[in-house]
């Protein structure tokens, strides 16, 4: 089979590969559609704590089995113990024994790829395998939904108007909160200027006096950290659902901040398999009107030139569906 | 009648003073004991953002009022608007409206005091004036411990075996928690010896391996907020009980591990009336235990000189009990 390979920093190779024999609880997937994620582009400019090299990225796959003709999968792309306490209590994504597809294992950047078996969640009827390649990022935003408890009317300020923000906001809007966008991009907030008014989601920079109950960064910048945290109503919420690519200038504000306003701060990182069913519902329900999502079906070989430009974050999903 | 002023830093005046006519829904609160507070000795040392001199300090007070003979009356120290967001949701000590008894009006450590109608909570019958007074300390802690949604086998840490750090314990044990506390001052552990043995409260230094489903810091420095993040299992929180007076060293690490080990911190600050109500409960439940909290009962004239032994935090409560 074909796979794209990442030999070292900046260097894919096309290579022809024999498929590994499944192993018992394993199934072999054969690719529909893979989504390229700005992590991968980042693991391609300059590897990652949990990456081995050689590897076939793609954690945000979807395709069909042998044994299920007609029928589609998402594929959860965690691999957990199943028993230890963070398992026993629903948190699986935070399993120590945690093996990640694409990162600890070879992922979607391939013609197939061996899956296990448990990690298979159905595709919709109607949802189609490029949207459905999209399950994994939506299951992380319904995850950042759910760490930060927002609910029914709840003012929720998203930083970041990428694939990420958008998600969250689908996700925010299905849980009945009123969504506020922020993002310096004034190109790319255009893009979902038509999304945004279906759903009434406002995209003005909050002023000073702005507050919201609930604030996600869809960003690593720190400086969302620290405005989201002044843009907190006493008791809000800030959810951590990307890391920080820098350091905030004023961490001493923050924690005093946290303290003196009872302000939460809460991480969100990955997904569970609910996640990944709850995410494939939500696209039957709001999926048409999310294909400006994708920026652009290409064919495998195609992926490494546009690797510059998934790292740039400058557009929405590119989505490898040929090999 | 008698009133210690704090007229400047670090000068007390025991004054002769009209009492003022109680507006409205005020009423004049006969003081039986007022406890002193750590925060009373750095404003007496520094000052307070929310102090304006001259002023009469005191917000741990318990007393009586003409109107009810034989009743005794914990006060507190909040006076909240009642019509914002804040108070309609039960976070009235978030009130942006809130005046605090000691610090922004007339507090304690006086004969008389005058306050809010609606602050006065009922002692009940068996728990002493001077330990009454201490009811404000305990409905804080009891706040932290709601604020960290501690519950039924949760392991918690406690960083800090000063006064705040043993009502943090007693608002934990009664939830059922597992305590564990952790002070570099074996001296000041050693007096909590008898209290913790009896409620099975560990006091060894955690070591590496251990980890707690929540951490409270009832001191302010940041290396335990730190180390507090470092010893929580994936998914637990981090109370911020205490404001930080330092920088944490590495507040990258801590944003890191919030993100990916999906850790909350979570602040608190003061207390409501229903948590003042809940802290009277407890006295009457474990108050019997509590003695040792303590240290000393005065009059109102020997308050300055204990000042500086308050401000080192080395002892447990001196308590004002004779005007």
């Amino acid at each position: 089979m074909k796979a794209l390979v990442l030999t070292g920093r900046e260097r894919f190779e096309l290579a022809e590969r024999e498929l590994a024999v499944p192993g018992e609880h394993e199934v072999a997937v054969r690719v529909a559609a893979a989504a390229i994620c700005r992590t991968d582009a980042k693991m391609w400019r300059s590897g990652h704590r949990d990456l081995v090299m050689p590897r076939v990225l793609g954690h945000e796959v979807c395709g069909t089995i042998d044994e299920a003709p007609g029928r589609l999968f998402a594929v959860w792309p965690g691999s957990a113990c199943g028993s230890c306490s963070a398992c026993r209590s629903g948190r699986e994504n935070l399993c120590p024994e945690m093996r990640i597809t694409g990162f600890h294992r070879d992922g979607g950047f391939a013609e197939r790829l061996i899956a296990p078996r448990s990690s298979l969640v159905e595709v919709p009827k109607g949802v189609g395998a490029t949207l459905a390649a999209l399950a994994e990022p939506l299951a992380c935003a319904i995850h950042g939904i759910k760490q930060s408890c927002a609910r029914r009317a709840d003012r929720v300020l998203i930083y970041g108007a990428g694939t990420l923000g958008i998600l969250l906001a689908v996700a925010a809007i299905n849980r009945g909160a009123s969504v506020t966008m922020s993002d310096p991009d004034e190109a790319k907030l255009a893009r979902s200027a038509g999304f945004r008014s279906r759903y009434a989601i406002d995209a003005t920079t909050p002023d000073s006096r702005d507050r919201f109950d609930i604030v996600f960064n869809a960003t690593s910048s720190a400086e969302t950290l620290e405005s989201g945290i002044r843009h907190l109503a006493p008791g809000g919420r800030f959810c951590l659902f990307s890391g920080l690519g820098s350091v905030p200038e004023s961490p001493t504000t923050i924690f005093s901040e946290l303290h003196y306003r009872e302000l939460e701060l809460v991480g969100s990182y990955g997904c569970t398999r609910q996640d990944m069913r709850d995410a494939l519902s939500l696209f039957a329900r709001y999926g048409h009107d999310l294909g400006f999502l994708l920026e652009r079906t290409i064919r495998l070989d195609e992926a490494p030139a546009v690797m510059e430009t998934v790292l740039a974050g400058t557009g929405f999903r590119q989505v490898i569906v040929e090999s």
